[in-house]
């Protein structure tokens, strides 16, 4: 009875968060300039509101009785309550008045993000993003200091980890990322030296027009299985899946000079909405239904755009459907498109930069957020730190160049710190993964070159959607592929397609 | 402090009512066809969390010192403790679970009739309209057992009135609506002989694209005061203005065969945004600074539409826009635009009827849901009933065109019964409201001839917009016109332009 008060519970938490969800969707993509102000006090009072039910007296008794009885649940009931508990526990350890500071704070930083990034202003983002910073942290610390035996955090950053990517911690990101710093810029080296004894690929012969672009995306993300009469294609700043599993919301960035990139962020986009929409159905609206934290989200998001798009087989077989939308450039051909999907170049833009360097990309901002959250740097420390790991590991000069620099990313002004490493922690299980899936379908190959892409998602689906939040992301990746998450894969994967 | 802690309550109120109106919004606009059943659940869910924080038990100790100490409170924040205490009372009188009930079932309804009334299916949409109604007449009875003595209900139909025109009623409606019956009918022959001696005024030459008409729209919305940076303009099945008052969200529908009607329609919706982006900006977020009943807001909707955009002063100011945008077809003449917009013709669709024959509709309408909630008819009678009236007020057959008749409007199935009145009522204000601008700006129709629109806008935010629900609906067109809602003004408005 008490575990049923509490899904009945996290139903009305479920249905909160579809109208924060939509709000911040249309926020992005639909709402008025002016109109942030009013959106921000509504998100912030949907966040308390939140807050509240969780923080509420009667949980205590409830989880006490629901706990007791836990062995009369069956398997998913129980991975629910665990589930339910981490929510409660986190809402508990944070005070109500953080939580609503911390959504106007993002609110505001986020939205002044979006004309400051275009005038290069780092001066007047300072001030917002150091609010965003301090209350993070604040939250860090609260939640380490309350949780660290329950939840095993070792220090502040784990806490934010764990909000992303519940069970990864500091000493496993570090271990993991120390291995792709010994090994990345060495292999970046030799596969630039290799490439550059090869011709260089044509570039597309002028623009794309917009119309084209989102005809040639919706084609695609139909050969993917995304369901247009469950959700959108739409323009934004920054590309991203939003709404919810049964209305999900894809936006890409079109540039009418970068078609090329384009394609690959909406493939990218669809293999997160698979995901969401592919989550287990007899689980709506309970915490074990939903997507279980970002370094397998973005491992699915990968899979589709780096393990199967970027193949060979899969841009041949697509590429009928590029000549129709874009005619007969032979910039289009699918020799090189594969040669321009797989260009290797250190370049200043994290979502533009390849598979290789992409990882470095993400390692600079990790250990800028991990040293200000751990007060060991500052936020006016940014700028410098930014260019020092630029020019370390990717030997470029980024000094002035905010716009392209420390506010390229929406992350941190929306609060999201302790999010970047899931990115690669994403790449590296999409890479296992792959491999695991090969093992099971040997035909894998072959499927894609014919379109024939129901088995794939079938797999995945078994393995990864359905499972929802049923196993942490370590035991997921366990059943999934025989064993926790390990570097090599990856690492193979790019030595095997680019030397 | 009982008072502040109310406002406090309501604050949160308003930012529910923010993310229901833009869910709303987006349903109608954005969501993709599959969506809609994840969507009825939040919303669902959004009203059962305002209907639990009006009926908390602590609101009755909560208003009971707030009005012991009213007289210490200035005149609009008394009138915001009257405004919050209605809203308290009639949630109190409404269990929570018909409050649930209805919202899905309108949800259900109002999706189904999207495509049922496309294919003319009046049989599988009645039992929907059926709950939707039942739903309807139990609140009905549920507020006027009630709150009978309190507001002064003589019937449960006045309940329903009172919901979306505070103080009306029943009896105020008959009488008007009475004088209208007796006059409208040998009004309208009267204007269709003249008009018959006349020669027809010329057809558009052939379709108009969507995106030139969306653009001559925009262009028309700016010279009436809309502001694109807090507000949009976008396609929607229906014409309605959906948002908040600092996020306006208009819709039109648009005919490519039928730019002369989207000009209108659009113009009439400017009309419904002005009001609410004009409200009281100190009183945001309190139930005071809201928009005051449905029969004001439509005549904020008819004044821009009917008094002034129908006008030959207005029609000629804003030719040259026209011209620009549809180009020199003699069909867009202002001599013949004004012909157009001013021919009296019965005919199925209200959203189409002139201003002469429309208050028939609504008459027709609002003859039927009164019938029904008194229980002396039920919905299977609607078609008959319909066909009934459009024969004896405008001589037209309807028989097995539900599409065309009792299907053609989203509001039964929206569930919003007891809103006909307001059209017609707010014409009648519109007119009246006219005659006092007339008087106060007597210049008013040589500044709608050079656009010079500031004066007019003036007045109307002093005399409408800025009072939100300060004052009740009479004493509001009492105020601003000096005496209380007659029909003779928009009789004579109708004479004056039409004979």
């Amino acid at each position: 009875m008490s575990y049923q008060q509490l899904e009945k519970t996290f139903y009305r938490l479920a249905q909160l968060d579809h109208a924060s969800a939509m709000l911040s969707w249309d926020q992005q993509v639909m709402m008025p300039t002016k109109s942030n102000e009013p959106r921000g006090r509504a998100l912030a009072e949907l966040s308390v509101m939140a807050t509240e039910i969780l923080q509420h007296e009667a949980m205590e008794d409830l989880f006490g009785v629901a706990e007791q009885s836990a062995t009369t649940l069956e398997t998913w009931q129980q991975a629910n309550l665990r589930e339910m508990r981490n929510a409660w526990k986190s809402a508990l350890a944070v005070p109500k008045a953080l939580v609503e500071a911390e959504v106007m704070a993002a609110n505001d930083c986020e939205h002044a993000w979006r004309s400051y990034r275009n005038s290069n202003n780092w001066q007047d983002f300072q001030p917002l993003l150091q609010t965003v910073f301090d209350l993070s942290r604040e939250k860090a610390q609260a939640l380490n200091s309350t949780l660290a035996t329950e939840r095993g955090y070792l220090n502040d950053y784990d806490a934010l980890l764990d909000l992303f990517d519940p069970g990864t911690n500091l000493a496993k990101v570090d271990s993991l990322f120390t291995q792709l710093t010994s090994i990345l810029p060495g292999l970046q080296q030799s596969i630039m030296e290799k490439q550059q004894r090869q011709p260089a690929p044509l570039q597309p012969n002028g623009p794309v027009r917009r119309s084209t672009q989102l005809k040639l995306s919706r084609d695609i993300m139909t050969v993917l299985g995304f369901d247009f009469s469950t959700g959108r294609l739409d323009e934004a700043l920054h590309p991203f899946t939003g709404g919810v599993s049964g209305d999900s919301r894809i936006t890409s960035r079109i540039d009418e000079n970068n078609v090329v990139e384009n394609i690959m962020a909406t493939i990218h986009e669809t293999g997160h909405s698979r995901y969401e929409t592919g989550l287990n159905q007899d689980w709506r609206f309970k915490p074990v239904g939903r997507a279980m934290g970002m370094s397998i989200h973005e491992s699915q998001s990968l899979f589709f755009e780096m393990q199967m798009a970027r193949s060979k087989a899969f841009i041949q077989a697509v590429n009928p459907l590029v000549v129709k939308h874009l005619g007969p450039d032979p910039a289009f051909s699918s020799t090189n498109l594969h040669s321009i999907y797989t260009q290797v170049q250190p370049s200043l833009i994290r979502v533009n930069a390849d598979e290789v360097t992409y990882p470095l990309h993400v390692i600079l901002r990790f250990e800028i957020e991990r040293d200000i959250i751990l007060g060991k740097k500052s936020v006016a420390d940014i700028p410098e730190c930014w260019d020092e790991a630029m020019n370390k590991y990717l030997d470029l000069d980024t000094r002035g160049n905010h716009r392209d620099g420390a506010m390229q990313d929406i992350h941190w002004p929306s609060g999201a710190i302790g999010y970047f490493p899931s990115y690669t922690l994403g790449a590296m299980n999409a890479a296992q993964l792959h491999q695991a899936l090969i093992r099971a379908v040997p035909q894998a190959a072959d499927h894609i070159s014919q379109l024939e892409l129901a088995p794939i998602f079938e797999w995945l689906s078994v393995n990864i959607w359905e499972k929802g939040s049923l196993l942490s992301s370590e035991d997921l990746m366990l059943e999934a592929t025989g064993e926790t998450l390990q570097a090599r894969y990856f690492i193979e994967h790019l030595r095997s397609r680019y030397l």
